[in-house]
C-alpha cells in the first residue's frame, strides 16, 4: 500500500478504524493516538510562539534606547527564533515517530508526556546560551535534554515495537519488523548520539558544541536539500531491492496534513490570543490616574491609549486573515511535502513575530520619524508571514497532481480566485511600505486601518475574480463545449447524503 | 435520525462525509467545518485561560503583603474567574451553533473570525469592571461586545438558512426549516436582548446592568438546573406532539464530545506552557550578578533558583496527569451530557489556577510558614481540578448505558482502574493538605518531590488492580462461565484489518 493518491493519508496513517474496533480497543487499554497527538501539536506549538513574549515585554522607550536594551533585545529575538527552530524540529520527529506508532497505551501516552517535559524545557537552555555565550552549562544542559528526549523516543519505539499491535498496521504485518526497528532507532538516537559527542566537548573546547548543535539542527532540512539537488543531477535512483518496502514508509512520505494543519492553528491561535493579554495589562488605567489627571473621566482616561486599540483589532484581524488564507490553501492541499512543510515553518516563524510588530506599532506613536519605522517593520513581518504562504502554493502547483485538488490546479475552477486570496497580502504590505516611502504622512492610524479593511478586500476578491473569469470561461465554453463540466456543476446543491446515513 | 446509540456523533454531526463529495465540495467553495472549529477551539481555551497570567504576575514580596496589594490580587482573580466563565457559555453557544451550521464556506469562516475578535476584547472589559466598579463604562462595553456577537451570529444563522446546503443535512432536509430558523435566532439573540436592556440601565442605574449581566452568563445553568428539578419532581413530560422532531435535534443533544475533548486540550497545553514562560523570564541570572556575586560561578548562580526547578517539574507532571486522567476518562465516555459539560468547566477553571499554585510554592520558598500556607493552597486547587473529574465519571456513571463504553461500566474491564486512575489525584492532595497540618516540617521541597512521584503511582496502579481482581475475577468466572468473555479477550491481539484497506 503507498497510498499517494488517497485524498487522506493522514486519516488511515492514524488507523482512524471504525468505531466498532475502536470500542473493543478501549476494552484492553489500547487506544488510538489521534487526541494525544493534538495536545502534543497544542504544546509544542504553544512553546515555539510563546518565547516572543520576552521580546515584546523588553521595555524600550524612545529616549534611552542605547546600546544594552539593543543587545537584551536581540538576545531574546535569538532565543524565540532558535527555540522556534528547533521546537519544529522536534516536533517533526515526533510525526514521523507517531506515523511508525500508530496507537497507544497508558505507557507510551506518559511517556509522550515526559518527552513534553523535556522539549518544554528547551528555551530555558537556549536563554542560558544567549545570555552566556562564553560559559558551556547553557550547551551542556541543551545536550542532556536532547539526550533525555531521544532516551524517551528509543523507549518508545522498543515498547512498541516489543508489542506489535501498536505499530502502524503496515509495518505490523511486515516481514522485515526487526530491520524497521533498527533503522527507526538509527534515526531516533542520530541528533542524541551527536549531542553526546558535544557534551563530551563543551567540558573542555565548547565552540565545537555549537558547530554540533547547529547540525543536529539544520541536519534534516541539509539532507533533504543534498538528496534533493542529487535527484536534479543524476536523475531519480532505483533503490535497492530490498529497501524498497521499506524505504516508502517513513522516509519519504510527506508530514501528516492533519498534523501541519493542527500546529500551524497553535501558533496562530497563541499568536492572536497574546496580543488581548497585552491590552489587558497595559490598557487599565491607574485609578489613582484617573481622577488627578483626567477629573475622574474614565472615557477621556481610556480614549489617551486608542491608538493601542486600533492595533489591536489591527493586528487580529491580520493574524486571523492569514490564517484564513492557510486554511483555504490547505483545503485544496491533498498532501504536505518537505519542502511544503519547510516554507510552513518559516511562514508560521514570522506569523510568530506579529505580536512584536504589534508592540512597534502600538509603542511608538509618538514620534512621527519613529513611528514610520515601526510601520515599516510591521509591513516586512507581514510581508515575509505571507510570501512563504505563496511559495507553499507554488510550490504545491510543481506536483499539483500529487498534492493539489483537481479544483485548484491549473485550469480548475478555484485556481484563480486561490491565486487572488494569496497573493493579497503580499501586495497589501508591499504597498503600505511602498507608502511610508513616498508619503510623509502615512501614519500607524493608516496603517491599522488598512489592516482592518483587508477582510472586506478578501469578499470584494470573489466578485471580482468571478466578473473577471466570466468572458474568459465564456469563450472556453464556445470552443471546448462539455469540457470540464463533469462533477463540478451543482453537486453541492444536490442532496448530501453522507455514508454516515 | 436521533443518533443516542451511535458512539461518534461528534463525527456525524460535523457531517465528516467521505473522500468523495469532500472533494467536489471544495469545489464549490464549500469546506468541513472540523478545521475552523478546532481553530476556535484553540483561540477560545486559550482565552478563558491566559487571563491567570496577570495574577500570577502580581509582585507579592512577603515583607509587604499589604492591602493594596491584597486587592490587586482579588481584582485579577475575579477577572480571570468571570473570564474564564464568559467564554466557556461563549464556547458553549458556538459549539451549538455550529451543530446546527454543518459546513462553511468563505463567508461564514470570515464572521466566525469576526465573533472570535470580539469574544477576545471580553476580557479587557473585566477588567475595566472590576478596576472601576463604580463607572458604568465597562459593564457598558460588555454588553456592545455581547450584542456584537449575538449580531454577527445572527447573521451566520441567517446566511446558512439562505443557503441551505451548509445546514446540517437533519434540518435541511427537514419540513420546519423555517420554524428551525426562528427558534434558533430566538436563542441566538436571547443573550443580547437582555444586554441591550442593561446597556441602557447602565446610563443611570448600574447595578440593575451587573444583575442582568449575571443572568445572562448563569442562565444556561439555571434553565437546565431548574428542568431537571422539575423532571425529578415531576417526571419526563411529554413535549407536545409538533415539536418531538423539533427538540430532539439541538437543545436536548449532548455537547460533542470531540469539541469538549479540543476545548479542554487547549487549556492543559497553554497552562503547561505558561509554566516555561516565567522560568525563562525570570530565572535566567543576570551576567553582572554572577560575575559579583558567584565569582562567575554560573553554576552557584543556578542552583540558587533551584527549588525554582523543582516546582516547575512537578507542576508540569500534575498539569500532565491530570490531562492524562482527562484523556482516559474520554477514552470510555460516549457522549458528554450537559451536567458533564458544567463539570468539566469547573475541572478545567481550577486546572487554569495552577499557574498560581506554582508561582505560589516557588515564591514563598524562604519563610516556612508561608511555605506552608501555600503548599495549602495548591493542595486545595489540585484537589478541585481533579475531585470535578471524578464527579464527571460518577456522572456518567448515573447513566451509563447511554455515556459510557461497556469496557468502564460497572462490572466492565477498565472500570476499577478507571475508579483508581481518578480517585488518585483527590487522595494524594487530601493527603499532603494533612500532611501539612501534622507535620510541621513538611516543605514545599518535598511536595514537589511527591508531584513527581505520582507518574510512578500511576504505573504501579495498573499492576496493583490487576493484582487485586484477579482472585475476584477467578471467583466470578467459576460462578458465571462464559460471562463477559465475548468481544473482550484478544481482540487487539488480532490482526487489525480497518475498513481504510
Amino acid at each position: 500500500m503507498s497510498e499517494p493518491q488517497s485524498p487522506e493519508p493522514a486519516l488511515i496513517i492514524q488507523g482512524d478504524s471504525p468505531t466498532g474496533t475502536r470500542d473493543e480497543d478501549a476494552a484492553d487499554g489500547i487506544q488510538h493516538s489521534h487526541r494525544m497527538l493534538s495536545f502534543s501539536d497544542a504544546l509544542l506549538s504553544i512553546i515555539a510562539t510563546v518565547m516572543i513574549l520576552p521580546v515584546t515585554h523588553t521595555e524600550i522607550s524612545p529616549e534611552q534606547f542605547d546600546k544594552s536594551i539593543q543587545k537584551l533585545l536581540a538576545t531574546r529575538i535569538a532565543v524565540y527564533l532558535m527555540t522556534f527552530l528547533i521546537v519544529t524540529v522536534a516536533w517533526a520527529a515526533h510525526t514521523r515517530l507517531f506515523q511508525v506508532v500508530g496507537k497507544i497505551d497508558d505507557t507510551l501516552a506518559l511517556l509522550n508526556l515526559a518527552c513534553m517535559m523535556t522539549i518544554t524545557f528547551l528555551p530555558f537552555t537556549f536563554s542560558l546560551m544567549v545570555t552566556f555565550p562564553e560559559v558551556p552549562l547553557g550547551i551542556f544542559l541543551f545536550c542532556m535534554c536532547v539526550i533525555a528526549i531521544g532516551a524517551v523516543q528509543a523507549l518508545v519505539v522498543v515498547y512498541a515495537f516489543h508489542f506489535p499491535h501498536l505499530l502502524h498496521p503496515q509495518i505490523e504485518r511486515s516481514a522485515h519488523r526487526a530491520l524497521y526497528r533498527q533503522h527507526i532507532l538509527g534515526i531516533v538516537l542520530r541528533g542524541p548520539a551527536l549531542c553526546f559527542v558535544a557534551a563530551g566537548f563543551s567540558l573542555f573546547f565548547y565552540p565545537l558544541s555549537y558547530l554540533l548543535m547547529a547540525t543536529v539542527i539544520f541536519l534534516p532540512y541539509v539532507s533533504k536539500a543534498s538528496s534533493w539537488c542529487k535527484g536534479r543531477l543524476v536523475g531519480p535512483q532505483e533503490p535497492a531491492a530490498h529497501s524498497v518496502e521499506f524505504f516508502t514508509f517513513d522516509l519519504h512520505e510527506p508530514l501528516s496534513k492533519e498534523r501541519v494543519e493542527a500546529f500551524s492553528d497553535g501558533v496562530y491561535a497563541i499568536v492572536a490570543t497574546l496580543l488581548i493579554l497585552d491590552i489587558c495589562e497595559d490598557n487599565v488605567p491607574d485609578s489613582k490616574d484617573v481622577k488627578e489627571k483626567f477629573h475622574g473621566s474614565l472615557v477621556a482616561a481610556l480614549s489617551e491609549y486608542g491608538p493601542h486599540f486600533l492595533a489591536y483589532f489591527g493586528s487580529f484581524a491580520t493574524v486571523g486573515l492569514l490564517w484564513f488564507a492557510h486554511h483555504s490553501l490547505f483545503l485544496h492541499i491533498r498532501k504536505a511535502t518537505q519542502s511544503m512543510g519547510l516554507l510552513n515553518t518559516l511562514s508560521l516563524a514570522f506569523v510568530g513575530g506579529l505580536p512584536l510588530a504589534y508592540q512597534q506599532t502600538s509603542a511608538f506613536a509618538q514620534q512621527p520619524q519613529q513611528e514610520l519605522e515601526s510601520v515599516r517593520v510591521s509591513c516586512a513581518i507581514i510581508f515575509f508571514a505571507s510570501i512563504f504562504q505563496f511559495a507553499i502554493w507554488t510550490t504545491a502547483l510543481l506536483h499539483e497532481a500529487e498534492t493539489l485538488q483537481p479544483s485548484a490546479r491549473f485550469g480548475g475552477r478555484e485556481h484563480a480566485f486561490m491565486f487572488a486570496k494569496l497573493a493579497l497580502y503580499p501586495c497589501v504590505s508591499l504597498l503600505a511600505f511602498a507608502s511610508t516611502c513616498f508619503l510623509s504622512r502615512f501614519s500607524a492610524a493608516i496603517f491599522h486601518l488598512t489592516q482592518i479593511a483587508v477582510p472586506f478586500a478578501f469578499l470584494l476578491l470573489r466578485l471580482l475574480v468571478r466578473l473577471a473569469l466570466a468572458p474568459l470561461h465564456a469563450l472556453q465554453g464556445l470552443s471546448l463545449p462539455a469540457h470540464r463540466s463533469e462533477g463540478s456543476e451543482d453537486d453541492a446543491r444536490a442532496p448530501l447524503l453522507p455514508s454516515a446515513y
